[in-house]
């Protein structure tokens, strides 16, 4: 295997009203505290006129203590310009948790990811609607909590998972085919820190049973899309989507067997895209410097 | 160049209730008579219990005449197991008329495909609704006729074009970005026989400027479907799909631009498999026997 | 999820000389003996002169028992037209063995697929020459086997394996990523029955290392090929292969990274046509009735 | 159709060795001046230690005159830094010859592309060894030239044909298709201003007929390369590679047809990236800035 040598860098993610010297002033201000610039990405959405930028330096020798980049970059720059931005460091993983029903395939893929380092992320927690999955999550030797879910208890149940997601300090959640709408109180407290993996290219077939649909269509490709959530079912920003092909031959049972495929490909590409913090949400739609 | 003889061939598209024996029955009658079968496809539709089938065969030796097989085949296998078919010869090129508006790529590609002999088909009519690309159509020598819709003349100038159609045994039509909506009487003209190209991976973005709201929604993949036209818009049976990855940075002209070629290559695609007979529509689905 | 009725049907692939009436002599065989025939593809390649075909029949009614199919079929058919053929029965699941070294990817995608039901197979026994990947094999319940092999012992060793391979009945070998070069003497045991992924889109980059011979040359495209083993290394007849896009951001270790989500859907593509009987070998290609 | 205001830009491309600071001295130069960056893009390779940069800026208001940039440029940054760079502006069209023999798919597309303005090129000329494309330069009303090449004449032909490129003023030379190797001396006057299509997805059957090689092989994927032409054959920077899916049905005249769709957009898509400034070559490797 090849050896990376672990990276000890910080990140920051931006965006602001477009104009002149932003780059400038943001480079400067790395570059002047003895930063080296690895990687730069920006981006300006000329219809809105937002300037969205994605840095990272090396710490090596940074003048500014880690703990007070945030402040000094507050004060210096991103007040002058009017910036929302947030800054991460990738000597600290993300902590994710997953949310599961009774089908496996996402589930797997990304625990073997998981298992054999692919990610620098924590797992410190599975939780599910039913108890399907449980041996999965013990041959990973992850913690599993069972939720069932019921129209009486569904908001008790969900604070319950939102007090077990902040006492394990989770900084974001996967539904990974998690068969339940997860309410707008829930949502909120995890802005753009929720993502869902839903069984269509959306816009097309949204809601329950899309695999059905497109057989009933007739459509000659299948897709799957990744996204995170927002209290509009199935509209939130769209992280990453693929599809495959299908022939009149594939009846129903072969759409999701193939959509399968699909479906965990997508789903790991966001999670690898958000813990690498390559994602910037704005107006319900997802830049991904990539 | 590769040189290919010339097929001399007979072609059979059936389908009928699914029973033992069909495909028997069938291979039977062209063997008994002479026949060498050169290629069949067959599917069955469990759901709705539906046999397809599409069977080619050399014609040189087979005992009935060209004129006398499909009054045979009808007599002695259609009636018994009530068949909708369709018998084609290799040696006679349909003949295909072209609609456009102002948008050139779809008519270059199909005029060039023609033009080097790619397709076993005629092209003796192209048909607008403006005059803009009657250049186009002149390099290439083809007549061009155009037709100036408005919503007073629209069902006179769609009868002078039917008449049209008719005088030039036109046998199908493609509909190559033509930005006009066909009445369902012209549809009715030609059932199945009118190929359209749209611009998006349907159903997603049916109806008009289906790139503006892809970019809008923020999606990471964009398409093109191809479908024969039916009276209910951007919802007949698809032929064809294909899509191509876009990101934050295209802005809509870029989406415009991308999604050309996937058009164009989704649009030939489409007229292949109906010039070399592979398509067969039931339920509003088309089986392609690519 | 979707019940599917477990099948009872019978399988022929065969090749042999073309000439007229293939089509209706092997039909009429399964039809006389009221046999359903459920799909039928066939092939003829003209370059050779070969036709090629896969039929499946439900076995409900059939006139001839089970075990006698075979005999009556080779001396009625196969004979008359020099066939060479096979049969199989979709009651009785293939048994394969996986081997593997270090890496995980391929192992825990199969592993997944099976034990969430996707294939019809059994899993008896994994294979490998180093012990990394027991954890994983322990995990799913599968008996592991440990080979370590140097270049005094290999001959001994595989020996050994065989034997072992013998002894649980198994039907084919999956190697997934295992990186040791098998014998001609085992390949000769298993012909057309030992199943490879190379991680490069062959003919390109064969041997070691391909990622960093792709790096090295810069293309834009790195890919995956799962083909059977034969003595010609990484020259066997291809059953699959799938390609993923890359930059120039891309070093090596990305690469690599990308490559493992090509390798695990090509090779779990190859098994699943090997399993349903799909695949037929002819002149060191593959023909895939998919 | 899109209105896309005519942009005033200039976009430089550079590389050097990496060091700290580089994009804080190249953005201040250009801020300094009162330049608006709309787009900036950058790459290190880490093993090699090169630092790249494409960056592009508005020149309404900049206060350095336009033929004085690249001077000052050079003396105050590049200099300093050791750089390899070049200056374009975006008022001026890069000026394109095209080479052709006798396959016109590639023309085609190239050609109407830029008819329909799609591209910001000029057309002065099309030189081929063949007068069988004549009538399709003549549709487009551009002058076509014929160098019939021989063993014997082809020194002599080539310095006419280097002659007239020189008299046109051509920026760059696009080998649709031309069956014809090109000589070094040649070569050497174009440096990564030649671009060629290969009709394989190299490093995958170089050289002549890699269809009939792909068909031997028994490949399941075919493609295409775009690259800049070097003096050793087919081995040149790639820009860009695609693939399309063949089966054990096509026969090698079909992957003749598939491959062309492919060919056509993969030279298409490296015209577009070399119009747009957006690539460089180093160490045999194109970075693409797309």
């Amino acid at each position: 295997m090849i050896k990376i040598e672990p990276k000890d860098t910080a990140i920051l993610l931006m965006h602001c009203p477009d104009r002149k010297g932003l780059v400038v002033h943001v480079t400067e201000f790395i570059d002047n505290n003895n930063g080296n610039i690895i990687s730069l990405d920006e981006h300006v959405d000329r219809e809105e006129g937002i300037f969205f930028m994605r840095i990272e330096w090396e710490l090596g020798g940074f003048l500014i203590p880690r703990d007070k980049i945030g402040e000094f970059f507050g004060t210096q720059i991103a007040a002058k310009f009017n910036m929302t931005w947030n800054i991460y460091f990738t000597n600290i993983k993300p902590r994710m948790a997953i949310f599961v029903s009774k089908m496996s395939h996402c589930l797997y893929d990304i625990l073997a990811r998981h298992h054999s380092g692919e990610w620098e992320v924590e797992i410190p927690l599975i939780i599910s609607n039913h108890s399907n999955l449980e041996p999965v999550a013990k041959k990973f030797n992850i913690p599993f909590e069972e939720f069932p879910i019921s129209k009486d208890n569904k908001s008790e149940q969900e604070k319950k998972e939102i007090a077990l997601l902040k006492k394990h300090k989770i900084s974001f959640v996967v539904l990974a085919r998690y068969m339940q709408i997860i309410s707008d109180d829930f949502i909120r407290q995890f802005p753009n820190k929720i993502i869902n993996i839903h069984h269509s290219f959306l816009p097309a077939f949204p809601g329950a049973k899309p695999y059905h649909s497109a057989y009933q269509r007739g459509v000659k490709i299948i897709g799957a899309t990744s996204h995170y959530v927002t209290a509009d079912l199935d509209a939130g920003p769209i992280i990453d989507q693929a599809v495959t092909r299908i022939t009149h031959r594939d009846p129903v049972e072969n759409l999701v067997m193939k959509g399968r495929d699909v479906e965990k490909l997508v789903l790991s590409k966001a999670i690898l895209m958000h813990i690498q913090r390559r994602t910037l949400v704005y107006n319900n739609r997802t830049i991904v410097f990539a």
